[in-house]
């Protein structure tokens, strides 16, 4: 065989020996157009951050359910009052003095996550100059392994207003054993830490709330701020009525960015040009059902499975196939054998019969050897053989097969929108067979995920994101802990948006888990009851029938 | 089970049942505020197109490649000259005349289809009042079995500037037979067409010619002109300089669509932000790789395969390996364990080794049993069968397994982009265990094709097309047939756009098929002696190790 390459000069790893050592982190010199047009975008400031300001304290805080067990778990800190901040009538504000501030990543990525970095950091440079921020790299094992860098303006340059979390990264470690906690006190003493803001969802502001509680436990100085952030939206509350990323994920808001709208809108033609496909799209949002609500909103696709019904109907998987195949079949009549069904990630967590048997396949796997006559499925209970037989062989032996270092089933990895396509074929065609279906069906999957988290932050994201920062400097700088940053009013403008601190106490309950209570921030589901999903439902069956496609577009 | 339903009131078929009848096409009042906003946006026209014209011929035209043989299967088209347009003195320009014009969308979508039409329609609206048009439903079919609608402003309106081939829809039929070719002509006869305007890609132009020759040597009114429509760029020569759609999937212009490159962007900084996946995105281009190597100049991606490159080094499958692994071990050892890899949707098809293992399995898999123990396998030559064990099983399954209808592998159904990643997967691994590899990799595959092509087009698309319809209706209106309509002189302000037709035959050469002479027009690959390309490898070694990624965003 002769030589060959795909490297201009030589062999591969010969060229590849050249190149200069790495970069690292952004250079703004070799942005793009829209890149570089993003970070001089000017961010407007609610009023109360651009003068002096005092913070108002409200009553005593409870917890969201089981309060004496919360307080029980949070001595140190619960109970905390909200912080609201307003205008100081005093010139100065808050003393002058020079802080220590860490922030971390924690979780997914979410667009806006730099231009909370960026609020903190200015907030710092505005109102307490000559602080130090350092930046824990990689989430929260950047804390307990004391992995930082020092965040100067020109590091954080190229990151204002892009997508992203790569200024610092992220990560998915907890901070949850003593000995995980003795590593967080270590940092916090070691680099002298006046605060740290720890940017993520339920489960990062739960962990946040246990820092806090610790640090002060411990007479530590190091206090704690919580910042909002999930993509999926379920991270929600009175006092913190959005967290960041949702928006830029699916609202159709012009000139804005809306990739998973634009991107379904874009299918939606070409179901529509083609009318040969039906195309299965599967959306983040594996414990809540809300950017495939407002994905549906936005585009009005002709099916959508919302995971909170399925939940609330008992659905079984059945239950779900038969719904598409119906709609299907009417289409077909119609003569048409296209559409377009949005389906959350996590659909499957949704229901119920699914679960059992994930629960039996787990116990039966750690235990018996899988024999190829299937001898081993007489261990399953009735129901759980029936779906299991019910399941496309792809999916079957993904079940078998895929486990995590736990021996687990990995559902995550199902790919649901396949699954179903594999169903919904399977009956059509055993209706062929039977003489009631005689059109055309043809899926087409998709799965609407990495391509949408780390877009650029829309205008509001950006902004909504800056005062979240701001504002953690702020609640720091008044000496707060334990409490989550919170930006309301914020369909008035800018200016009249409310910023400050809700104890994060107050947004949590327990669960028992291995015998214990764990402090849990419940996560906000789609309420079956509430607006958006009335919207939904009131309309879905012209939607399923008549094509109403709305393509929001990307300009 | 309990009755359950995922829809508002009692049973889904129940409810489906009370909708009322369909809506057909598309109604501009239910449009999103972008769909509402492009509508009415403005479209320049070339000055030529504004005033009273002339047509200025040029010199007889030959062919790209044996023109005797050309001649020969175009006595009545073959050898025109190529027709500019040019400002007459004449105030009036052409003679009034009301013409009866059709059109027909013809292959995969690309945006700015629905402007051409409207170019010719408001052509005649303009310059031959009184003018009649039909558009063709579904493609060639639509011709064959005169099935179309007559095109009224009201209709055609909420298409403008709008994504999608959903006005008339297309269909990928060809008109070849004796028989089909007669069903055309009684389509033309019976609509008493002046003329038909065919836009698609190479094929379909090929199909415009012969019709064409057909309808005047049937002496025939009807006259045929094409338009070049590709996404993929691949119809493309001196007077064509570009094919519209193939601005919007690529070209990171700002305000304007861009659809694929903004999300490998977001995917790039998603890699940067985890720090852990090695994301394999393949991209539409099944003949030619021109918006894999357009995407990779513009977001400068780590690994790009360029199909052409791979053809003329006659690279092996484990040669492309090879290189990726070379590329993921140098990025290890620098602590990089992600990284973004573009790869041509059509690459197996530029593998020599694939090729000729796919025509020996459809071979044996025409005339042999597949025996469990593989003994057919040594039906395959020595080469094949190394290569068909070198492919991971699943792929192994999917070659054997499915097949299209004449029995033939589905090389289109091969996904190209999760083979290799199971191919480098088990490279790693053999590596790690002799020690040599002790990083961490997991691949993500995407596929970016349904969201894009049929996404608005940008403002380029928007005029480019328009312009070509408008002058598709002046070729028509001037008596021409033959010739594809073509607008230059693109990178100048649209007033200085250059407008005219330039002869089919004139971009066809003759291919060998069952033994006789057919006539094609030459894809346009990428050239490895290009400047795109030789950019492209200039810089691909610093952009494999270093992290120079852009994201040209979606604003």
């Amino acid at each position: 065989m002769a030589p060959a390459s795909l490297v201009a000069n030589g062999g591969a790893a010969a060229a590849v020996e050249a190149v200069p050592a790495p970069v690292t982190g952004r250079v703004a010199s070799v942005y793009s157009e829209v890149q570089a047009s993003r970070i001089d975008h000017a961010l407007p400031l609610p009023s109360v951050l651009k003068k002096p300001f005092k913070v108002v304290e409200g009553p005593a805080s409870s917890a969201a359910g089981n309060p004496e067990e919360i307080a029980k778990l949070f001595p140190n800190v619960f109970g905390q009052p909200s912080a609201l901040l307003a205008p100081s009538d005093s010139v100065s504000g808050l003393p002058e003095q020079k802080l220590k501030i860490g922030v971390v990543l924690s979780g997914g990525q979410a667009p806006g996550g730099h231009n909370v970095i960026s609020g903190i950091f200015d907030y710092l440079q505005d109102r307490a100059k000559g602080s130090t921020m350092y930046g824990f790299k990689g989430g929260p094992a950047g804390i307990m392994k004391n992995k930082y860098i020092e965040l100067t303006p020109e590091y954080i340059y190229p990151y204002r207003n892009q997508g992203g979390f790569d200024m610092i990264c992220s990560g998915r470690d907890k901070i949850e054993t003593p000995e995980q906690f003795k590593q967080a006190q270590e940092t916090a003493v070691k680099l002298d830490l006046d605060g740290l803001v720890v940017i993520g969802g339920d489960d990062s502001n739960t962990n946040a709330c246990l820092l806090a509680e610790n640090f002060r436990g411990k007479n530590l100085k190091t206090r704690v701020i919580g910042c909002p952030k999930t993509i999926d939206g379920d991270l929600k509350c009175k006092e913190v009525p959005i967290s960041f990323g949702f928006d830029t994920a699916c609202k159709a808001v012009k000139n804005f960015m809306q990739i998973y709208a634009e991107m379904i809108g874009n299918v939606m033609t070409d179901a529509r040009s083609t009318g040969k496909y039906y195309h299965f799209v599967r959306l983040m949002g594996r414990a809540a059902s809300h950017i495939t609500l407002e994905c549906a909103l936005q585009t009005h696709p002709n099916i959508t499975i919302i995971g909170e019904e399925v939940a609330a109907k008992k659905l079984t998987l059945k239950n779900v196939t038969d719904h598409i195949v119906n709609v299907i079949l009417k289409r077909a009549d119609l003569g048409y054998n296209y559409g377009v069904i949005l389906i959350p990630e996590g659909l499957i967590d949704f229901i119920p019969e699914v679960q059992q048997l994930i629960a039996e396949l787990n116990e039966i796997l750690a235990h018996e050897v899988v024999d190829e006559d299937g001898l081993w499925k007489k261990k399953l209970t009735s129901q759980s053989l029936e779906l299991f037989d019910f399941l496309p062989e792809a999916i079957q032996e993904q079940l078998m097969l895929e486990r995590d270092p736990h021996g687990n089933v990995q559902v995550a990895k199902i790919e649901t929108e396949k699954m179903l396509i594999q169903m919904v074929e399977t009956d059509l065609e055993k209706r062929r067979q039977e003489g009631s279906y005689n059109g055309q069906f043809q899926g087409q999957s998709h799965f609407f995920g990495y391509e949408g988290r780390c877009g650029f932050p829309t205008n509001f994201d950006s902004t909504y994101c800056y005062a979240l920062g701001y504002a953690a400097g702020a609640l720091l700088h008044s000496g707060k802990t334990g409490l989550i940053s919170s930006v309301g009013n914020l369909d008035a403008p800018v200016e009249e948006w409310t910023v400050g601190g809700t104890a994060l106490t107050s947004l949590m309950d327990v669960e028992r888990r291995h015998g214990k209570f764990k402090p849990v921030i419940k996560k906000a589901m789609v309420e079956l009851e509430g607006a958006p999903f009335k919207k939904f439902a009131s309309l879905r069956n012209d939607w399923a029938i008549n094509n109403r496609y709305i393509s929001p577009g990307g300009f």
